[in-house]
């Protein structure tokens, strides 16, 4: 039987990794890695890095493939991510087939935790389903952005007794109520500035728990235009940005 | 100065503490712990076996203070919380003005991560803005049980480009709409019992990521008696239960 071990990193501080996450990095025979491209070229090295450094205990080595771009939106972006999945899968589903002996393991290593906003679980659970691979899976929880975002706001995430919603940006609902807080990930369109105006606070951050790392906190109508104008200076100047915010009436 | 270091522990796995979890354990002269009494016991126990399987570089001490327990809720359940934290806020700052000298660091091992459904970060602000006591304190994120349910039951949390909303039990809505996820945490009355009917699927777990992990997953309607029935033996037998569950309609 063959084991992929989905490993959630955390969200770019390089101690985010659980022990947990260790152990399952020093189980791996093979670490699979999907480029994304130049622009993303840090993301990928951030990967290489953690192996090297963490991964002491036994030899592995790594496969890389090409990782399949997400096509236009269309109509649906729904339908666009289940395309964009489906070529993933044929990717992973070759990985999985040639590059495996039986009895090995594979580690994959996912930004912040692999079930939140992360195709992997989705595409194993599809190349099972399809039944021409037959393997083991293993998940290992991961540091969220979220978690990271209010570690360095050092903010509570809930009001009392409140609720949590993390959306992402297009899905944020036009009017927060009072008590409820709000999480957006995934925002490529600064969807907080269609809120402005309700009297809300904001957490900002991006590369949260790494050396990069940049954080604006203040009341949205007074930050929102900081925000945006930090946020595309740094998008620029790294290639890829990866930023999340919470948003709530204050208490 | 003083420093407080408020360390998420994870939600039951010895293993889920991050390393940066590690590191702060290993910067600490003295961890504060809240003795919640007999029934409770366990709680206190894994943190004080996490400090000294964990905590090795330097010599440290415990200090211990019983824990203040809530009232009855009476009208307010956020009242009875508030007053709750004010007491706790007392034996907090009795706890550094008396057990820490200038320039040592205290730790605070706080279950699952310090910004969802903990008081600790409202207290270290209150007693800061009270002015008696003054300090630095730093968040370090952990696992949450809602990461470890998920990761346990290799389910994703959110649909494809969904909302994903986590609340207490008694903030659960009425309906939940196709697409969105709910997670609830802090259920002492199962509240899912109210959704029944609706066509959901549950992905229910108690202790999840410990020894003791239990879980049971299905479609609501089929398996809420066996959750309402396994919960209850639970919870006699540990004294205490922490249980979580994922609520959403099929995809």
């Amino acid at each position: 039987m063959k084991t992929i071990l989905v490993i959630g990193i955390g969200a770019g501080h390089p101690d985010h990794l659980t022990l947990q996450a260790v152990k399952a990095l020093n189980r791996a025979d093979v670490f699979f890695l999907f480029d994304k491209g130049p622009a993303k070229q840090g993301l990928g090295d951030v990967r290489r890095e953690l192996c090297a450094r963490l991964a002491t205990e036994r030899p592995w080595r790594f496969v890389e493939a090409s990782n399949p771009e997400r096509g236009p939106d269309g109509n649906s972006y729904t339908g666009a991510v289940r395309q964009l999945n489906a070529d993933k899968q044929q990717v992973f589903e070759d990985m999985i087939a040639q590059h495996m002996a039986d009895g090995e393991c594979a580690g994959v290593l996912v930004w912040g935790d692999p079930a939140l906003y992360d195709s992997t679980l989705r595409i194993l659970q599809a190349i099972l389903a399809d039944g021409r691979q037959v393997f083991d899976y293993e998940v290992i929880p991961g540091i969220t952005s979220v978690q990271a975002l209010t570690a360095s706001h050092k903010v509570p995430l809930n009001e009392i007794g409140g609720s949590v919603q993390i959306s992402p940006g297009r899905q944020l609902p036009a009017r927060i109520e009072a008590g409820d807080s709000q999480v957006v990930m995934l925002d490529a369109h600064q969807a907080f500035n269609r809120l402005r105006g309700q009297g809300l606070h904001i957490w900002w951050g991006a590369y949260v728990g790494s050396a990069d790392e940049l954080l604006v906190a203040g009341p949205l109508d007074d930050v929102a235009d900081e925000i945006v104008r930090v946020r595309e200076q740094a998008r620029v100047r790294h290639g890829w940005i990866m930023d999340s915010y919470l948003l709530r009436h204050p208490s």
